[in-house]
């Protein structure tokens, strides 16, 4: 018998037809599937490709409770991975859930980790967040020779300040509480008015709008964009 | 009468299956399609979601030589936006092809500038070369509170280095005749031996390996990705 492969594949930011091709045939065929949830509900990435998910599918939830420390974490990586390469083992493949993309800030890597070593692994790329917020925007991120430049806003003001400093395009990611120093950052860079922002991106309840317009208490799931590069054929 | 669209569509990295759902069904669907090609073939774009094309299609072409000047290509541009234009003011929408992500260093953002102005304009993101590549050397991009730089491989020495020294994941795009110089310049920075080497990602003559194992002479779609996090959970 071959050995069983897992899957690790993206969903996407959120509209189910933003999923691959790919992926959604894996999951319409998969008998088992895994993903991280909350202590309560489905979790992300299942809700977003739940029309592709079979009656008789097999399950295997890793609820990862939010703001948890990182041991109690590992913990429950663990145990979801002892409970996947189980189902391998019995020569089922296992197609795991991830929101946007993998390996792309995603759970997924831990429990590619865990396993890569002892099983077959394919992963199927996925639209990141940040490609669908700059759509939505219709935002430049980067032409020509720009550097982008990809920051999680929990960073420190002088670390924010010289990565945005040094690239053509930036993306400013998981804004949260963080929003009114990254507000303050921005205007003494003079770069307040040029920065947009969109939270819950390809959702029902998408916001979208300029920096200055944006709500000081951003969900986690949202970004600012910022385009400082100077091709006047892209920016006129 | 509504006004038409022009939607540009994110066709990913190269193969059909990691087109989104909405991109092909959006090119199944269309009347008129646009795409960029070189002087001679249908371009890559295309050639991505040619099952997706029906055969009584409108195909507006622009063909823009390789290592032309940006001048030329700016009429070219011109051009096909006038031809859009046209088929928007008779009712049509368009579909505009855009290998990977239309915003993502990628042409659509010309064709955008010359027309967001007049008509209404819907871009559906797409997988990116950059999580494709990632995805088949299972290589972890960014996690937890990383930065990201993606660096074209023109850059000269000076600002690569700088920018790679403040990430902890890299991703070095465009390699072509740069490939001697970036070996040197990573040997240098003590990045030799962790770089990772992917070409034509998902395409039948894809490439992976090492860096230290790449060829010299690298085509222009390939990429070298380093992880530098420390996240032992991730890179044990």
């Amino acid at each position: 018998m071959a050995k069983a492969t897992l899957y690790g594949v993206g969903t996407g930011p959120g509209d189910p037809e933003l999923v691959t091709r790919k992926a959604w045939r894996l999951i319409e065929t998969a008998s088992v599937i895994a993903y991280l949830a909350p202590d309560d509900g489905p979790g992300f990435a299942r809700t977003i490709v739940a029309d592709a998910i079979g009656d008789d599918v097999c399950e295997v939830i890793m609820r990862v409770p939010m703001r948890t420390g990182r041991a109690p974490a590992q913990t429950i990586y663990d145990e979801g991975a002892a409970t996947i390469a189980a189902h391998l083992d019995a020569g089922r493949d296992v197609v795991m859930l991830c929101e946007g993309d993998p390996l792309f800030y995603g759970s997924f890597m831990y429990v590619l980790a865990r396993l890569r070593d002892q099983y077959p692994v394919e992963i199927v790329a996925g639209v990141t967040s940040i490609t669908a917020c700059a759509a939505i925007q219709l935002h430049p991120l980067v032409a020509r020779n720009d550097t982008l430049v990809v920051l999680p806003a929990p960073l420190p003001d002088d670390a924010l300040r010289s990565r945005i400093e040094m690239a053509q395009g930036v993306v400013i990611m998981k804004l949260g509480r963080h929003m009114p120093r990254l507000r303050a950052l921005l205007a003494s860079m003079g770069l307040a008015e040029q920065t947009l922002y969109v939270g819950h991106a390809s959702l029902a309840n998408e916001a979208s709008c300029r920096l200055v317009d944006a709500p000081d208490d951003a969900p986690y799931f949202s970004m600012l964009l910022i385009y400082k590069g100077d091709d006047p054929w892209i920016t006129r």
